[in-house]
């Protein structure tokens, strides 16, 4: 069976097959938008926060589902009139592919964009490196995301530069600290000094987790011997830790009079 | 239906069907222009500095339309008269894929202008890093955005360079001073000093927005304890307040008599 | 012989062939179904923890199956109406290659990530080195892996961004200590008291599995010379025992009265 | 209608047919012709001087069109006399396309040389750095541009590897001098004898446009202390400005008998 | 003749040539099967250890063999029911690009890697750089190579990964020393009893396949003369080699008394 | 009319087809032969030297145009048989691609080759830097340019690899000089000497176009100040100057006693 | 006319047009055969020594020859029998450009190959640099290089990352020396003594084929004075020769009593 059997072969049976297809399409548009709308709330039922965006992206999705079903009614009803319509296709082609080319990076973009979103990679607030810029997420977004970084400075980074991602804020964090003494120190005495130091300064320091202890020997300098303590704490006080670490550390040295370890030169002195 | 049943198949027939081609062509491209200006207006109706550029953009989309219903047009008449036009369509699709190539960077800068533009992410008269280049912006086109750098250049970025891109003029800025004490000295007593003039500091300074504040001990030297000071000032005030910060805070170790923090080395002198 | 001669040629006819066409697909589609569940299941049958991945994969899967089933099941409903179709098949693909070049990367996650978990590359809870980032694996998936680093970061690498990888957790480890001495001291006296402590150290350490032995003159430094030990160890123990390694073997030639290794200068005094 | 029903069906038809589209392929060639002179006037109507280069477009764009009309006529002339066309378009197109890979780097040259020029990115004569070559730009052209280095070598630089550019010869520029004094010297006092001697100089040095003036304590260093004095000059005048308070600022600092800021080291004497 | 001919034209001569298809296809499948065996047979007959992976490799060819025929006869055979199958062929065309970019990464490995092994460029066991990891190789596969590096690392690297590569292991190796003597010696005395030195080392050393030999003044340093020593030994004794080279050549020069090659520097005093 | 109405629809008729075709394909071979002859002498009229190359350009061409229209003529004649051409055009297609990605190298060497000869940016003899090397051209060819380094090496750059390129040898070339004199020194004096000492020399040395001039304080160094000289000789001969240059003006210096300009470095002895 | 025309419409005659097919195919493949070898010959007439690597290269044309004559004539025969083989040939092209994917690889490397050996770029026994990689090379294969370091790694390089290539082992080599004296030393006076001895040098080093020559004074050091030597020796001879000149140069300094070029230190002793 042929549609156009339908209506006589004439311009007025033509008029009537093209009002059709226009039916058609305009039902076809009508539910399409509303398998969208289901489709974009159903992903997003449990992201309240992120309305807006979402609007964005259904308006979207709308809007080229209504230009691509459009086109072809144009093309279908053109065809009913005789007109040979190869042109027009291939010129759509060639259309396209330019602006596929051109619109590549926004769809890389929405795509990358939507599984940092719901594979929960980034909450806004969380002290993030994306793509080289640290800071803090201040929006996410369908089509980038905004960093401010630590000295103020605020970041625009497109969804699509982003590949590998740290998030800082997620659980305990380490303080890593090396102290340095004179390459002739007692090192046993060193290491025994700092722990119990370390011992005390659990006490002390309530956002400490685990530790801090003293590994051991890191490295033997060329005028002195490096000693690593290592601790666990709570996340965003690891700057903190360390520093207090540092200070404690150096003053237990003092204490026990140990050499600062200043950089050593043996010298001998020659005639000319 | 088919077109050609309305006119009598000869020269004569051709003729009068070419002409309600061209005509409608015609009726085409006047709706197109329509739609275009209306659509370009809409998107920019509340960017009234931007008039220039969106000339330009809406002109280019016009001539565009033109070329192609005219391509179209031109085939579907010298089809019309019996012309084979296969030839005609895969030479256009090359040169069109040719001159694509070619044009496919444009197509990005303009996609990439207009996200920068609609998303806000930069002003005339900001201070930002794009690309590489860092410098005040002068004008934002729909191809490329003119950068003044600080040491006088003018940059001209084409907008596909642009991926990430930081903005320094949003919000406030962190002033950050880190201040040596000789590896011998008090460090409690010189953070309390420090502190003491942060706090006055704090007074006499009115574009600060936070702190200044002694954090501790950054670093520990080769001979030097490093102190680290941080801020929160008003935006394009940080270098202004770090200067202040470096001078006030090496003054107020002077007068505390504290040791300068040079360069240590212990000498052991060896006999040949 | 032809479908549609099974049908009279009107529209109840079209309308038959297209309840066929609608039947025989859902079939298709169902039978798509219990063959993707198996496929699955077959090549996970020994992997019991990833039930949550592979769900994910099988449900993948039958959207993609759905979806093209139900387009081609469309399009030849379409073209028994009449409908001439050629301008929907090119529109769909564009639309396809658009979506395809949009979700090549989604497509380059899921084969990558299907063969680090096939090849048992790495397991959750191995320290390994994947693109750039160093730690411990917290979680495999089908599009990304989750590596929590020594400092507590929490990596989030999209498997494509993973091509060479390092597993630092399967088999003994080496350690290394290079011992530095003066570069007047006796060599040969060196070596011996280095590897007697050596010996001695591995009746001490049980994480040894093989020497540490001293292996000789490494480098001739401009004040020292460089001696350099080696020793093989349990996984995971090697950087305790590197340490334990540099404390004892230092002791041991502070014992044995060696000359510390401060770099050395030749002075010339020169008058003005 | 049809273009072959105005000719008998024989030879002598066929060889008229093919007159018939050589003339109309002339007719097409002629106006095209026209309309790319007119075209490229039209764009380069105010820009005298490329006449040389936009020559070399216009006969280039003539080539081209001649060609592609060449071969449609032919192929419709071929068809007109029975042979099958396929296989000469095929070759035709894998040909082209081969062609258009190896021409993507010149069309790629001729769309960026042309925004470069029309967009008055840079003047003979001006000193830009382009593509990481700096330099006085010697000619614009089509294809490349000649960049001549202050060294006196002359770069060679294809549009297609001008991305984002830099043009020193647009505006005022920044002098910048950066004066190291003692660490122990007093600042203030130093600021004050710089701010006066700058003053001075702004009346001496005419190419000034903006201070000089004294920024304040931008480092402290291990040995000194480094101030910023910062002015504005007119273009290409900043290097000499530069010179000029170089050697000015540090005479006035030596006529206040300020301390010359060599490196300075605390030496502790230990006793082997 | 066509194959229709045979049947009548009816549903069940549709079905018969439905069956028709199906028997050729399953022919034409079996014999595939029994080429791949044959061919994977002849290019590994001279490689035993190699049964698992191209057991692999066979199966991989068989199965991708299998589903193109599978879809082949099903397009066929849907033809043969008067199925328009353009939309079918399409789809399939699309969703072959895709997984086709999906599996290029496999498809590359599989190449590359059955070039390395049947040319033999690394065996299980030699000592290799590839890909920027260096280590012995622990096994060989069809997709990635397993490097066990120094430290005990484990390396996973896929084969496209491997562009150039370095094998350690075959043929002798270079052995150099510098030996550094002090800027003032007698430097041809040095050379003799370098050389001298190495004569008697050549007699000492069964792992010395060619030299050492002294070069000669390799470096004029800033307080030393270099002086370069090369011999050639067995694969994987070079550095056992170097060692030994560094420490009697250096036991040499201290017998001859020569001075150490400390950093010199001469001193100015001046006055303040 | 039909080309196959002129012979009777046989075999002899088929035949007679097969040898118009054959004769008309010799026809446009051999005319294609003699316009790429004329193309060729008429873009290289002016280059006699390249004799060798453009034969080698000129018969490549003849023999792709060869090709090209063998198989076009041999697909004409098979059609005319009856033969199904497509599986022919397909694999000729595929093959096409393999060789034109194989072989895009080769165009793009020979279409970069051809620019860089017409344009004449580098004749043999000249000093350049192309891709990274630098030496003198020894020979420019349609696919490579050989180029002799400084020291004697043979560079091969295949043409695709020039990108930027550097002429070293055209046009006068700048010398550039900076003397170092002691921090304490009288700054206006060493000018003075310096450009006295300059204007000598400028009558002392032909090669010199321009200068020398003292610019003036280039640098403040951490002990000695930087002045800058500048001058512009012949062609080659700037490092002959510049190293006539420093020897004269160092020379000038120690006559009128200005101090050497060593490091300087203030100690502070410390007590223990 | 139509091949078909010469059999009657039915089973038999299908059967006999295939069997010419497969004889006309059979014949092409024979006379494909031929080709080849005369091509392959011809082009390696004069390159006794590739036997072997050109026997690979021209079986593996005859097998593509060889797959692809089969598959057309496969598809013809196909057709033949009324079978629909657009899905075939859809398949068909798939999996071509998968693998022609994969083998891109192949391709480059022996167009790539071919050029460099033809081109007589490197022969075996030359020490070269290709791809990053010093070395002899040990073998040129139509697929990769062999290379084999000085240090005695065998270097395994494909061809197709063989882009810019140097070859160390044509012409004459450069020796350049530069000696350093002390910066208070008579330059003149050493110039004539460097130049006196290099000149006594050239009468003793029958290597030497031009200088060596005293360029002059290349660089003011902190310290010293750098003088540059330069000479063009045999090639290989470079090393030798510029041991030589450093051993002797310093040697004739001495003789004349010049000061070693200690770095040097003016020291300002300062009280605290």
């Amino acid at each position: 069976m042929n549609l156009n059997a339908l209506f006589p072969s004439n311009l007025v049976g033509s008029i009537l097959t093209a009002v059709v297809i226009a039916l058609v399409t305009w039902l076809v548009y009508t539910i399409s938008k509303g398998m969208i709308n289901r489709m974009v709330e159903h992903k997003l039922k449990n992201q309240d926060e992120n309305n807006a965006r979402f609007n964005t992206l259904s308006s979207l999705l709308k809007s080229i589902a209504g230009y691509v079903l459009f086109f072809v009614a144009l093309v279908m009803i053109l065809g009913e009139f005789g007109v040979n319509t190869s042109a027009i296709i291939a010129s759509a082609g060639i259309i396209g592919l330019a602006i596929g080319f051109g619109a590549q990076g926004l769809v890389s973009d929405i795509v990358t964009g939507f599984f940092i979103l719901t594979e929960n990679q980034v909450n806004v607030g969380e002290y993030v490196t994306i793509g080289g810029y640290s800071g803090v997420v201040e929006e996410t977004g369908l089509r980038l995301m905004k960093v401010r970084g630590v000295s103020g400075d605020l970041h625009f980074i497109p969804n699509r530069e982003i590949s590998s991602l740290t998030n800082h804020s997620r659980g305990n964090m380490q303080a890593l600290v090396d102290i340095r003494i004179a390459y002739d120190s007692d090192v046993n005495q060193a290491i025994q000094i700092l722990q119990k130091r370390c011992d005390e300064l659990r006490e002390q320091l309530p956002q400490l987790v685990e530790g801090p202890n003293v590994l051991g020997v890191q490295d033997l300098g060329s005028s002195d011997v490096v000693i690593r303590i290592l601790a666990r704490t709570e996340n965003g006080e690891q700057w903190a830790v360390e520093r207090e670490l540092r200070k404690e550390l150096k003053l237990a040295l003092e204490q026990a009079d140990f050499e600062s370890p200043f950089p050593h030169q043996a010298i001998l002195l020659q005639k000319k």
